[in-house]
């Protein structure tokens, strides 16, 4: 099925405690399309970039069947660029530079071509853009997800209940989840929000794993134990790639294949970790996603006698 | 098979934002011996009580399978008084009142008709008399599990290496794996701890689960996303005790084994949690039981399509 992937395409520079990197390939839309090309095609990339993004990124998308007809360039600026440093727990980070360059003048616009995509996913933008871009598709997708940020929380809550109206789908982290809910348990948290229109919610909690919730349906993934996280940078996007990646290769929204969907999504996050930036979700092979997710089967796996 | 559990008997007073209780019966012992009973009899209790400890509850437990020759009474003192109130967030507590009183004396003494217990527990006691009760075994049980704190860590760290080394399984919370190992990463933990002594590691991460490690190989367990915690308190004595329970009464501690074990001790937990002290896990079924258990079996399971 084809799928489209609305967020950002920017440089990023990094410290983690294992190392800096003062300017590598990053934004939504790209670790998500990574992450998503792995199971599905074509994607309709939209996003907006300068005349500094690299050519060889644009022709290694398109590689991989994404169509960049939607990623507008803007030659005589700059990309988006954020810059943070992460603590010693690679929960927290701080930010040290958000330069918004070509992003803050980000209207897309949605090629004829994407039209009839069959599914969205709305990455960590404006709620005013991600309802822009729902206003204009002509059909209604099979599904809608979307990611959002605390930030909007503070500062356009009007518009994200809009777009929360609108979708099928929520991921947020679990300190997310209690912001927008104002409950502390996330089982009354998820109750909250999806009264507010979603009618799937997925909480990441990290080194935690996710909850999916569906009706009164509950769904516990766990997360790879893993010894070092090298940089958390793009995790949730590349998760959420996989896992609408996923989706649109088994073409089915039921509760049963989101569960399989957040394994894959998972299984694309715990790769994305071992290296700075997109590296690591460039180098591996369908083998190795196969591999992966059979760890995930043997970590959770279990059986009760009577 | 036969269970032997040591820990304490005693009273504790509660306050959590739900409400409070002045004097509800209490101790790792208590809480881990109603918890095994539903799965396993006999179980050889060891523990000290003073006078004032019920005769109602002593006749309970022995209903329940329980064997007391092990449990000394001192008839003109009091029994060990612990009085704590939660946070909001019912993950942290302060500690109000610690009233050893019985327990400063409790030089466990374990009689003839418990010696070959085939599975023992050691609750959170001072390794000094952990490591007592394993030399006063004649014959080698078939598992040894046992529990501690940050508290041993800080004053009795000697000791405590000593009982680690002879124990099978240690079950520790997050932030004690973290304390005991020097390690922030809980799977570097992990195999610092297990180099320690125990081959099996059980790391519980209260609202997040349990993780299993056995040589290489890691299980993780969901825990069940409830509305509230009415009052955590013995949540982790009753985890371990239907932990244990459920592998004495399917006397086998393959990895496998001990999988089904953590689900068995997480559904006696998320049972113990709903009412104050040890009161709802007294009104359960065996039926309430295998329902919790078919939760945790929906709530973990999961398919990948190819």
């Amino acid at each position: 099925m084809s799928l489209l992937i609305v967020g950002t395409m920017a440089f990023d520079a990094l410290e983690t405690p294992f190392g800096k990197v003062d300017r590598i390939i990053g934004g939504s839309a790209t670790y998500a399309a990574w992450a998503a090309s792995y199971f599905t095609k074509p994607i309709n990339q939209v996003s907006i970039v300068g005349g500094d993004f690299p050519e060889e990124e644009m022709e290694a998308l398109s590689a991989r069947g994404v169509a960049l007809e939607g990623v507008e360039i803007v030659p005589d600026e700059k990309s988006f660029f954020w810059s943070g440093r992460y603590h010693m727990d690679m929960n927290t980070r701080d930010t040290l530079v958000t330069d918004l360059n070509v992003l803050a003048r980000f209207d897309p616009k949605i090629p004829e071509s994407y039209q009839g995509s069959d599914y969205v996913m709305l990455g960590n933008l404006s709620p005013a853009v991600q309802i822009s871009v729902l206003n204009q598709l002509r059909t209604r997708p099979k599904l809608v997800i979307m990611d959002t940020m605390n930030f909007w929380m503070d500062i356009a809550m009007d518009d994200l209940r809009k777009v929360l109206g609108m979708v099928d789908l929520l991921m947020v982290n679990d300190s997310e989840a209690r912001q927008l809910s104002g409950e502390y348990s996330l089982v009354k948290a998820a109750k909250k929000i999806q009264a507010m229109g979603p009618k799937y919610l997925i909480i990441k909690k990290g080194e935690h794993g996710a909850l999916l919730f569906y009706e009164g349906k509950i769904f516990s993934a766990p997360a790879l134990p893993l010894e070092e996280v090298f940089d958390p940078t793009g995790a949730g996007d590349t998760f959420a790639g996989g896992f609408i990646g996923y989706l649109s290769h088994v073409d089915d929204i039921s509760f049963e294949s989101m569960k399989g969907a957040i394994i894959a999504g998972s299984a694309m996050a715990s790769y994305c970790v071992e290296k700075f930036g997109p590296t690591k979700l460039k180098e591996i092979s369908a083998q190795d996603i196969s591999a992966r997710v059979s760890e995930f089967i043997s970590l959770a796996n279990f059986e009760v006698k009577a």
